[in-house]
C-alpha cells in the first residue's frame, strides 16, 4: 500500500452555511476580493449572502465579476492587479469552475510576482492569499483541489496551474444556490463531476482511499440520473450532486484526470463545447477502450451506477446530452494530435495511443 | 446534508516512506525535538530512519524519550521546556498514542505560554510547532487527529486537549515498524482502532463522509481478526491494520468517540487496563445497548465485519482479549459515576444513562 493523501480544505456543507459560519470568514482577513462571473452569483443569492456576512463582520470587499467561461491568462492577471491595487488580503470565489479556477491564480499572482511565461512552470513559492470558495454549480470540484485550469492560447488547449498552496482554505457547500440552475448546465456539470470520479478510478495514481471516495461520488451522482433526465430535480438531488461533485474533486486532487479530459479540452477550445458536456460525450467510448484490458474495473464502475453494461450507461448519457455536434475528419485528427500531448494521457491504467483517441472521436461524432 | 470535514494532515503511506520523503521533513524546520517512549522507537528501527533523514537533511535534533504510557501533564510541560531550552522549531513524534498525544501538547506548549489550569480550556491561540508523526502501533489514529489525550489526575480520568491547530502536518505510515510488535499490543491497538471506527458510526456527529471512511476502516481491521486470533500476522495484515487505524483516526477527528471510550478511561485510570483492551472489553455490550433503539445501524456495522449478530462479534472479541479482569461492585459503581460525566457520553445516537453504564460494566465483568 503506497499512497499520499492531502486535502487541507475545510468543507462546510449545509443550508445557509455561509451565514451560519460568519466567524470562519472573519478569520480570513480584513478585505476580500470577491471573484465571480458576470451575473450568476447575483441571481442565485450567493453574492448577497457573502456580502451580508462580510458587512456583519465589518470586513471590506471589492468585486471582480469579469471572469468569463474558460478564463484566460489575461483575466487572472487583471484580477490579481485589482487585488493588489485595493490591498485585499483574502479571496472569496463564487461560481462554477471558471471563477473558482481563476480565483486561485489570482490569489497566487496577488501574492507573488510571477511572469506570464512562468505561470505553468510551478517555479514559485507557496505564498498565496487565503481563499473561501462557494461553488454554485455541482461539477468542477475546484473548491477542494489545488488546480487552477486556464485557457492557454499558446498551447491551444487548457493548461493547469497546480500547487498544494492552491487548495482553498474553506469550501462552503449550499445546494440552494443551484435551485434555479438551468437543466442544461445542471446536466453538463453533473456529467463533469461524474467524469472526475470515473477517471479518478481509472487513474494509475488511484489509491484505496481515493477509490472509496470516487465510489461514493459515482453512486450519489448516478442516483440523480433519472431526475436529470426528467428535469424534475429535487432539493435532495441538488445536495447529492453537490456532495458528489465535491467528493469527485477530492479524488482528482490526488489522481488527476485522464484522457477523457485531455480529449475534451480540444472540443472546448476549438468548438466551444461546454467542458462537462465534452467529457460526457467521450466517456462511454473511453470506458470501452479501458474495458478491453481492465474489464473488472469497468464492471465495478458500472455497478456503482446500477448498470450491467456500458451500453446502458451510454444510453443515459445520450439521453442527457442530446444530439451530438458535427465534426470533420480534419478536425478530429487535429484534436487527437493535440490531446495525445497532454500530461493526463499517461495517467490512465490503460494508456491510449493517438490512434485510440482518433477512433474515440470518430466513433462519438460518427466521422 | 449538514456536515463539516477538515483533515489537513498530509498522509504519506508506503514502505520506507520516511526515507523516500526526506524533502517533506526538510521543509518542517531546522531543529527537531523527537518525542518518543523509552525503547520502542529504537527497537523497531523508526528512530534510526528518522535520525538518518535528519542528518542527510543537515537538520539538528534533540531526543525526548521520556513519554510514559498514558502521558501526564507533567510530562508534556517537561517536553515543552526541553523544546524551548534547545530552540527547536519542529516536532517529530514516533510511537503509539502516548508519544503522539504528548507531542501535540508539547508542540503547543513550546509555542505559547499556557498555564496548567488552562490547558484543557481551549483558550489559547493556534500557534504551534510544525509536526511530523510516525505511528509505530496501529491503534490510536493520533497521527490524523487534533486531539492530545492526557492523564488528568484532577478529574481522575483522561482529558483531551483539542484544537484544529493540533493536526500534525505530516503522518508517515510504514507498516514495517510493526513487524516485531508483540501480539498483545497488536490486538489491543487494533481493537482500539476498531472501537474508533464503530463509535464514529454511532456518533450523532457522523456524516455520510465519515461513515464511508469508518466503513472502510472496519472492513480493513476485521479482515485481520483471524490472523490476530492465530497470531500469524502478515505484512498485508500490518498494512491493513495501519491503514484502518488511520482511517478510524480521520473518523474520530470529526465524530469524537462515545460512551465506550468514556467508560474505558476509568478502567485505564484506576485499573491500569490497556486503553485499547478497555474499549474492546466494553464494545459488544455497548452495541447491544444501541441495538435496542437503532438496530439497522448495528446490523450495518456487523455486516461490515462479516457477522450476522453481536454474539458472533462478542465471540471473536473474547477470543482476542482473553480472560477478563475481576472487578468489585464498588469499583464499577465508581467507574459508572465518573464515566457519566464525560463529554463523549452525549455524543452517541443513543445516549446512555448512568444505570446503562453500570449495567454494561456489571455484565462485562460478571459483577
Amino acid at each position: 500500500m503506497n499512497f499520499q493523501f492531502y486535502m487541507p480544505t475545510r468543507i462546510i456543507m449545509g443550508e445557509n452555511c455561509i451565514n451560519n459560519n460568519a466567524a470562519a470568514i472573519a478569520a480570513l482577513g480584513k478585505k476580500a476580493l470577491i471573484v465571480t462571473g458576470k451575473h450568476s452569483a447575483e441571481n442565485n443569492g450567493s453574492l448577497k449572502d457573502v456580502t451580508q456576512v462580510l458587512e456583519k463582520n465589518a470586513q471590506q470587499y471589492v468585486l471582480f465579476n469579469r471572469v468569463m467561461s474558460n478564463p484566460t491568462i489575461d483575466c487572472v492577471y487583471e484580477g490579481a492587479q485589482i487585488a493588489k491595487d485595493h490591498g485585499v488580503d483574502f479571496i472569496i470565489a463564487i461560481g462554477g469552475g471558471s471563477p473558482m479556477d481563476a480565483a486561485k491564480s489570482i490569489a497566487l499572482l496577488a501574492s507573488q510576482e510571477i511572469a506570464r511565461q512562468d505561470l505553468f512552470s510551478g517555479k514559485y513559492g507557496d505564498k498565496v492569499l487565503p481563499m473561501a470558495f462557494i461553488p454554485t454549480t455541482a461539477g468542477t470540484g475546484s473548491e477542494v483541489t489545488q488546480y487552477s485550469i486556464l485557457t492557454n492560447d499558446a498551447a491551444q488547449t487548457k493548461t493547469t496551474v497546480a500547487s498544494p498552496a492552491l487548495f482553498p482554505n474553506i469550501a462552503f457547500l449550499d445546494g440552494k444556490y443551484m435551485d434555479a440552475l438551468g437543466l442544461t448546465t445542471t446536466i453538463n456539470t453533473a456529467v463533469d463531476a461524474l467524469s472526475h470520479a470515473v477517471e479518478g478510478m481509472l487513474s494509475n495514481r488511484a489509491s484505496q482511499l481515493t477509490d472509496m471516495i470516487a465510489a461514493q461520488s459515482i453512486g450519489k451522482i448516478a442516483s440523480c440520473f433519472e431526475s436529470l433526465k426528467s428535469g424534475n430535480i429535487s432539493t435532495k438531488d441538488r445536495q447529492n450532486l453537490l456532495y458528489g461533485s465535491t467528493l469527485a474533486g477530492m479524488v482528482i486532487a490526488h489522481t488527476g484526470t485522464t484522457a477523457v479530459h485531455s480529449m475534451g479540452y480540444s472540443l472546448t477550445y476549438f468548438r466551444d463545447i461546454d467542458h462537462g458536456r465534452a467529457n460526457g460525450l467521450l466517456l462511454a467510448e473511453f470506458l470501452k477502450l479501458v474495458k478491453c484490458q481492465c474489464p473488472e474495473k469497468i464492471q465495478q464502475i458500472l455497478s456503482l451506477m446500477g448498470y450491467e453494461n456500458i451500453e446502458a450507461f451510454e444510453e443515459i448519457m445520450n439521453a442527457l446530452l442530446g444530439e451530438k455536434e458535427k465534426m470533420t475528419l480534419e478536425e478530429v485528427e487535429k484534436f487527437a494530435s493535440i490531446a495525445i500531448k497532454a500530461k493526463n494521457i499517461s495517467n490512465c491504467i490503460v494508456v491510449p495511443t493517438q490512434e485510440d483517441l482518433l477512433k474515440i472521436y470518430k466513433t462519438v461524432f460518427s466521422v
